[in-house]
């Protein structure tokens, strides 16, 4: 998102905007209690007027952001726009057209909305929808069969028995999405032998039809899932120098096996005497390997862990990093398959590998000599 | 389906029908209504005979359309042929025996199997059925033996406790499926510690057999899905000239890769400066590049969008269909897998791609050199 | 299963035995209901008493044709055994021992158990279940972890409130039971905010956990069911001549493409002028292809329908099983990749489409010369 | 779990925890019903006390571990020290600060905790979880959006007609809550025609939310299930000698098809007679093959089953395990895959398989000749 950085400039960072959020939907709830509204009504007026204020700020800064590119136009039209659009203006123009303040203020439920701006999982939900659109509407029309024909039947059947639940076809359409959606709250329920033969049968479709919706979202999600996996560590592997004198295809083979991993600074990733079963290369930022005498760091395009994987699993030293860093992250099971199919890759990890340990003995032994504990 | 074009020719676009359906349902559920039905009673019952009439109508095309090929027997045993006649029959028949009209109107629930004919995905999910058949009947096998068992269980605990609830082995069963598929009225519950403990069992039956439902379902359509995908895009790719000097392999291997994508008009493909993650093929149609000085408008077989996969991953013009296309989606992880494998497919795709950006060089330097606006 | 065969000698289909548990399991339960016990008891006695003698017959043949080979502990000891044990003896035992008809025939609940003899899918839901144990039992242990504390505080906030509903902890597990598998009765409900609270918790866990246990059986089974397949397929490949020039690793190929199909005898497979994506080999029986002058007989080993993707999709006869055949479906997408890998596999069915089409030329020249209607 | 050791001396067998578990949980739930608490009070509280005793027992033996490796402070840290912390100190501390026994004793649904430090499948749970954290966190996002906007327009719509139910927003949440997850107490109905609508609306949001929850953790677990087994079964492998002559390739192929079994002593593998559709190879322990004249044993490295593979699919011997064994299992399906990718293994296997059968037909003659009986 490119208008990330005025925001931050104004002080908002991510957990502050979850805090007003927070505020601010606990402030509308308390609201619509008659005895909390009483009680504290001016509090929480104030708490509702300021988290308003913070929004305003927000889009505001986000609109000038994209006046000064003038992209004023494309800013109302994106989701982001409308979300700060719906945030601010509801409640305030309610409040001036003198609606009461206890109904202006649920208004302020849009502010929910402002989760979407931040959650990075949204677009990949939203591109999965979009790739499996024809079956998931196929789901839907077989929902709405299933639905009006079942809610006719049971209008059929029951309406003598039961005119208040069964009398009309509304009121049969609220049973069957109420069955159909195995919610049952039971309001509405049949009587006749024949309206439970119907009921099992909706009940019954319902399940069905909402296993083929999950089993539908689930083939959708795992290949949109290795899509964006994908793209998002293929830049991230290009900075690693070690993997550049690989070849394309390799290249891409070994970007399907890496994890990104995001850690901040002062994070332990390893610890000695732990069973270790993957390795890290270091795509940005900076770790601290704890070995004697004095511990040594490691830069962007450096790896460690390797000899867990390599000897007996365990880990021989500590590691943590040293600044906010990003990590790929290489599991025994593709480590194994790797280095199988290409050899060089192997001789590379062997060879340094072999050259740490040989330091590191060399450094205990000298610490034995000088009469210093091995810990 | 080999009937759509005398339909077509009879007027019925796709949202025409469902336009139609949505009032003849609506009319038909405000049927049911008394207080609705007094009101506006012949309204009601005049948009039911014309919607009756346009289902008639496109009944009846279909039929010519039958009866000309002499396919009038395979036509009438097709599902789409019991649709129409389900459609259009049962009403009036009901009224003509006298049924009064409110009830005889409830047939015109039949109606909403015309979504059937018109959705798309459908046929694939009667696919996964027939495919999965074997094991889905496994599962309902062990539904329905859960649930005689638990129900016969539950009369003997319960039925002295609860006579109305459990006193019959009906009553039971209904009370066990309404468990079972974790509905929950709560119109029988079980009272007796026992009968709890039963309860909680088939709670906990109900979710881990739907479990291995939607389980199959999932594995099921998986496989269909790909199958569909393959089979559809095929035709496309050999349509493009630039795949057809690649061997069968590698064509069936980038089948599996490309998206197709059904675009409308005068749509927008690409805009300038967003971040871009695919490349798209013209299977069939035009579209529109939205370079200076002249647009450039690229039509079957033509590809565009790689600059920013060969790039920094921002699109660099406008691009927008001119006419109703259709493209394939090539994503950033599978060019980069693509390109490695078939180094001749990238060298062209390179080529291209420098070809176009020296042009657009030269232009912008003729622009700068005139005294023209870069933008 | 080894036993059929005497079963089948005794006359009993899969569909007879089906009707008989029907009609058994339908007299039970009438026998439950007073008014229709008391109008045709003499009736449903009869019918109760036919159905447990087949099912002891049944089972006598399983004992005597066990009894034979010399396994009778093998038998009893095997789930069949016991299914059938069950199904004969718990009923009269509890008559002799003077217990209520009523109540003495509910045993006979236990002949659904019958199903699990008959269900293919069966064996397969086991299999999946022993493979993923270890996944399940840990969903089970956190569901349990949830039960458990979940009912200790809601017992802890709500019994003041509610002594009858969470006043003790039995109650409060039943509360947490039935809102856990998200059940949802309606009987015990949270009143408090705090109660409210810990029960929105409980229902998302709820979904939860339920999700996991899913998405591991969904997993467990794709896997499972692809190992069926490969074994029952492998089997048939090797039967089919065409396949027997390939070397071992082409077979392996192979059999993870094909479908297997049981097909009636007189079932039309193809129909002419429909869209065609898949082509047959029949591993097993006979087929008819309803071509001019006279219809081709096509035996175990060949094969069609390679036309319609070899050319523009459409079928170009109708085939239908003179027999009851065991065909393998082999779908356009791999039928692609299979020509692709294996270009001595495409030029044998090239060569004999060709060879077909030729033939079919020529007749149809002699058709035109001798004046008959084409079709 | 470094730690097993010490537990196990301590006599804590797996099963003893659990029963002692189990009478703790038990006791527990009894105390919190009044007439059972009278009735058996003393008996109760004893057996808590000893539960307890056993506990803090339990918890000691770990802390005296970490003590003497100098890890007391990461033992404390970790899940399970907290877990010995919380199972053994809140209902001790509740008491002595005097609060009724009945409230006290409730803190001993904490021991339930000890399930997680026992079950397998939990650390792998958990992994899945931080796997696909990123679009978990997206689905919950969009399971607040529509909580929070749905339970703001139910309020405004229904508040006038249902001032208990949905006067307030914290009620109307609530309602939300129970219906978006679909367990549908029934205690909030919406009531008008606008609530319905709504209503309806927010049960198929819970089933598409579920879907994609349902989705998004069958996939990460499919993933992290293929990681788990690969590690496991990675050291087994290469303790088998017979494997040991493959290159790193082949032996990264294996792995993923070798599925691990644990198997006590004196358990039946095989059966002669049935149908086999897999091999053995013994990773650990020892199996007795029951031929004639005399028994054979095989030990770690060897494998059996492989005639059934190469032959007709029948079993020709028993096989059981002499001691607790690891066995490697290799499917039908992934034998033919592998023999085929590999001739040199099915070179190997072969000559064992001929080796073997000419063995048994020698012991076979021997036997006629001399008169014996041939089983």
């Amino acid at each position: 998102m490119h208008s990330t950085t005025p925001i931050r400039r104004f002080g908002a960072s991510s957990a502050g905007r979850f805090v007003v959020l927070a505020i601010g939907l606990a402030a509308m709830t308390a609201y619509t209690v008659p005895d909390l509204a009483r009680a504290a009504g001016g509090w929480l007026s104030a708490s509702l007027w300021c988290c308003l204020a913070y929004f305003a700020v927000e889009g505001f800064v986000r609109y000038r952001a994209a006046a000064k590119t003038g992209e004023v136009r494309n800013y109302l039209a994106s989701a982001s726009g409308i979300v700060d659009l719906l945030a601010v203006f509801p409640a305030p123009i309610a409040l001036a057209f003198g609606v009461a303040p206890a109904t202006s203020w649920l208004f302020a439920a849009l502010w929910i909305l402002k989760l979407a701006q931040n959650s990075p999982g949204f677009a990949l939900l939203g591109r999965v929808f979009m790739l499996e659109a024809k079956p998931l509407l196929g789901v839907l029309a077989l929902f709405l069969i299933i639905l009006v024909l079942s809610s006719a039947t049971m209008h059929m059947i029951e309406r003598d028995d039961q005119p208040g639940a069964f009398g009309t076809l509304p009121a049969s359409l609220w049973w069957a999405v109420v069955t159909l959606t195995t919610t049952g709250y039971g309001d509405e329920v049949p009587h006749t032998v024949l309206g439970h033969l119907v009921g099992s049968f909706v009940m019954i479709c319902g399940i069905a039809t909402f296993g083929l919706w999950t089993g539908i979202l689930a083939t959708g999600f795992a290949a949109e899932s290795r899509r964006a996996n994908f793209i998002q560590t293929w830049d991230l592997v290009s900075k690693v120098p070690f993997f550049q004198t690989l070849d394309p295809s390799a290249i891409a083979e070994i970007t399907h096996m890496l994890r990104r991993l995001e850690v901040p600074a002062k994070t332990a990733i390893i610890r000695r005497g732990k069973v270790g079963d993957c390795m890290y290369f270091i795509a940005d930022g900076e770790v601290e390997v704890d070995v004697k005498p004095a511990p040594v760091r490691l830069g962007s395009g450096s790896f460690f862990g390797e000899l867990a994987l390599l000897g007996d699993s365990i880990r021989t030293a500590n590691v943590a990093t040293s600044q906010a860093s990003t990590l790929l992250i290489l599991d025994l099971a593709d480590f194994r398959t790797l280095t199988a199919h290409h050899s060089e890759l192997a001789r590379a990890i062997d060879a340094e590998a072999k050259r740490r340990t040989t330091e590191n003995l060399q450094v205990r032994e000298l610490q034995i000599r000088s009469g210093a504990t091995p810990s």
